[in-house]
């Protein structure tokens, strides 16, 4: 349950180095190095393909069809932030556009993960601000009802704190809780340090069933083959 | 209500050279112009981005499955329309491919807005054909039952008139009618007269709280900051 | 309904020579070579545009969040083959990623075919490894449960049988019965021999309307045309 | 494209007998007799089963989450009408509840169509107040934005101009145009004359094959029996 | 992939005795029955609430917006069959209504299972006549294109076979190999033996987790309790 | 981003005699007596019609397909809770039915809001025992995977914390935070108390527009009329 009209301008944000350091594992990595937890619902899709990108959460509570505390969001960008934005109800208006994009860039914002629409998504594209959202509408906001920046937030089915590290990529957007971060690292790293091997044995034509000994428990299971 | 099996040869479209000059505008600019009314559902989507056209709409009203009135709707195509395809029920076939746009390309069409499914996407990217629709489909259509051409359609929820202006990009489609035409390119262009002067401030890391003057409102209508 | 825990590893595919040839078809030209029938659901979509390929069914059932079969699956794919995946209920996780589509290529798959979700997509497209999926998501899945290996499957509302063509492009996917491969060429065949034909004439100016006779027939259905 | 502001206090109501008239019919036997069309989006629903009514239309045009226009619109209804509300842009909010619904009564309304949400329905169904509608939801709505009463409003993708007849039932929205209201009650009891008979026909066992003579035509479309 | 224009006027219906047992157990228990597969998708509801039926399949597969292989498939009903319908894209017309539903009865028919919509729902559920559709449409069918009677059909995602039981209900639909009928009586009615002397158990307060003995294999997996 | 395998036995719940209370304001007035917040995505339905409860949310979270976790809840319920349960994915599966209602019964539970499916929806209806869904399944659930019992979730969009109040009836479910639920009796009440007095007035045939003196505010923001 949401307050309004709060602007929270001090959050503890997630260990730099380990929010810089998630983007490189991606965001399916990274929701496994989680335990299968902190994954927005897969409608929030990449308005461009190729961006991968991580940050810490500022977040914002909007109003349908109104997108005044963007503007007010805009002054608590810090740069290696990422904006995480939520509507009190559903809308696919278009939120956000080239000017505000120019806006959070010269802030040091380096994306927007938003549960509605935005638009002029070819300059976003042009611009490289990389969005993902919901909805692409060329209908504009109002600015006229308070929302909140920086309170707890569910976008897209996910509750994001403010500060906690967001990874985004073509895959999707996962949630990593600040406190988390630093362990979340290690683990995706602990993943990925054997999956160039594990690649080259799967190009030479080993199965999966004998490299993950599957053969053993599919029979248990009661696998049968017919020929 | 729709009148089925009518053909208008004569409609009023609007002046060429407000239609013309829209499509610089952007979907987005020219919704705003229009005080915000005149934009099709956001489901209608660009089958390849990057394209941006305006022109005057020449409607088709077609049944389910069934793409015979194109070829009716073909002839009385006119250099720089763009045909406007509603359907009398839900209907996601491919109605239309490459050998259809080569016929309106060659009487001079500049795009096609369909609420329906099309085809052949890869050829019409390749001519370089500009298409929305609700959606993309293998599925041919026969040529048995009667629609009607230029006569005023619902597409994708908005009521679409013969003659009106369309301007369509990667943020969507929006109906100019054609009696505000000239008036919505001079809205336009107002409004994008001091667009470069806000990006410039906005990129040198002026708030749009302060350019807009929104801190007072804020305040009065009850913002707190918390620190 | 479905048999679980069954694998089928000798299956009768289609005459490979038809098979490889129908990709340069497309899935329209195809559909409508069956008589419109054998078209999944158009919200099966590639993950990137423009893959055009054919080959024979390898058919997978899955359970919800379960990818357990897809590596057994991998065993019984040969040069050629197209794997195509259902699953139990309705599921948008990440089935299938870049190990798995190492391993399904080094087995000489031409592409997947899933009516679920996939993740690694950035990685799938520098790979060059095709797949139309329902959706995209990074949450990925355990190995737990058993399903089947080339039993007959509902991918997408089509029934598939292991064994039968698949052709799928940007416009979707078309299963075509083993024993109607031969003839679908044929027939797909015919109908592109006069396609050039046709598209010279169009782009020459002449309509869809005196090309193809309709004039009378749309007379006789009633049309009215009004100045 | 909608002029927003305007309410227009004379419309051209269809004849009052016919409007009335065609309620017995049903919504079913009405789309036929207006030659299958008219019919709003199946989404439209009634809250409560088993309302059936018929009623010229007075129309209203709302803003996203606002329903001021609504209160405007009571002043404009007369007995027998039936109020039928759009909105701008999608939303599913509860424009509607059991003191518009008391005000409504009061002026002789016979129900509402509206292309958003209603609340209050377990009262609005002890009330015996009729209503269709997209969605519920106690969200109710603020008044603070022009739209307009008694234009022509496209509602779930019909277009309604006010003094439309409109029939609803448990079957749906049907829009009947006021000048041919007259001529759709007589196809409608067209329809219905022989009905009794077919019904008791069928009950006796004849099958549908004989009694419109179908075999013929089917055998001849190629169908074909086999044991 | 269906084959059009064919009746097949010789099915194997499932056990008399085993189709008409399984209504009584309800869709659930028959889907737990059968190892939790069979099951139609759950957006395949009922019209009205309250019906439980069971019967042998008797299929159709329809071409969207005809329904006239509906009435070929009255024909082909015994007593005791349901008649379960597919369309070869989706659609949401009405397909069936009381004169069918009049012909249907007089035959023996139990109910329809339908992929597609239907109408005359209220004079439906007066007679009594059990529905299971995807949606409620006035929109009536033409009666011009050939399917099928009596060939398997994929219905809301499912492979259903002429003459496997089908067994409805609030729940869903759920359908039954005919050669699994008998044993899934047994099946059922061994689930059901031991319920009642459970749900005194449980009204009584005893706890599910001592019932079921799952506290301990609760711990195991980790589970931690917290004051 | 939750935490699993981790069961909260104390937990604040909201003052008692509040929480009761606001049952027979409904959910439409709390929601307003709220600000407009707290109100869970309208798809979450009643799924029989006429219910008005409250009570203090005991909340689960779910893994897809898994109930394991309701079982852990019952213990967790206490007179006058309602459980509300999550699910860390989209899932439809009937995850609840008349033996765990049973169970939820005997604990004093006066119902159930669940962002999933549902069966034995008869059976629940004839209990008498209240249960709010997203989908009705006759699929039933494994017992396999941990979750939560009273940790915050996220339910249709909602963030409910333990203890807080759930109001729920046929407009929706609306969430009162603890803390806040005294003061919402409080506002709930004060806008209940004219409602009588407005009804009346609105009955007699006086005008929303003249009772809530809308004219002067209507006229400034520019309304015409039109005759």
């Amino acid at each position: 349950m949401y307050q309004l009209g709060v602007v929270h301008r001090t959050i503890h944000r997630a260990d730099r180095a380990a929010a810089d350091r998630l983007a490189a594992f991606g965001s399916a990595t990274v929701h496994e190095a989680m335990g299968r937890v902190g994954l927005l619902k897969p409608y929030m899709r990449p308005i461009h393909p190729g961006q991968q990108v991580s940050g810490t959460a500022v977040t914002v509570l909007l109003q349908p069809g109104d997108n005044w505390m963007l503007h007010v969001a805009a002054e608590q960008i810090q740069p290696g932030d990422i904006v995480v934005a939520a509507v009190t109800a559903e809308c696919s208006d278009g939120y956000f556009g080239d000017l505000l994009a120019t806006s959070f860039l010269s802030r040091g914002a380096r994306g927007l993960v938003i549960d509605a629409g935005v638009r002029d998504v070819k300059t976003l594209g042009e611009m490289g601000f990389p969005v993902w959202s919901k909805a692409i509408s060329a209908k504009g906001c109002i600015k006229a009802t308070l929302g909140s920046v920086n309170i707890p937030v569910v976008c897209a089915g996910m509750l994001v704190t403010p500060g906690d590290v967001i990874v985004a990529d073509d895959d999707g957007v996962v949630c990593v809780p600040a406190a988390r971060a630093a362990a979340t690292v290690e683990a995706a790293a602990a993943r990925e340090a054997n999956e160039g091997a594990k690649r080259d044995k799967l190009a030479s034509g080993v199965l999966g069933l004998d490299m993950y000994k599957m053969r053993e428990p599919l029979a248990q299971a009661g696998l049968r083959y017919v020929d």
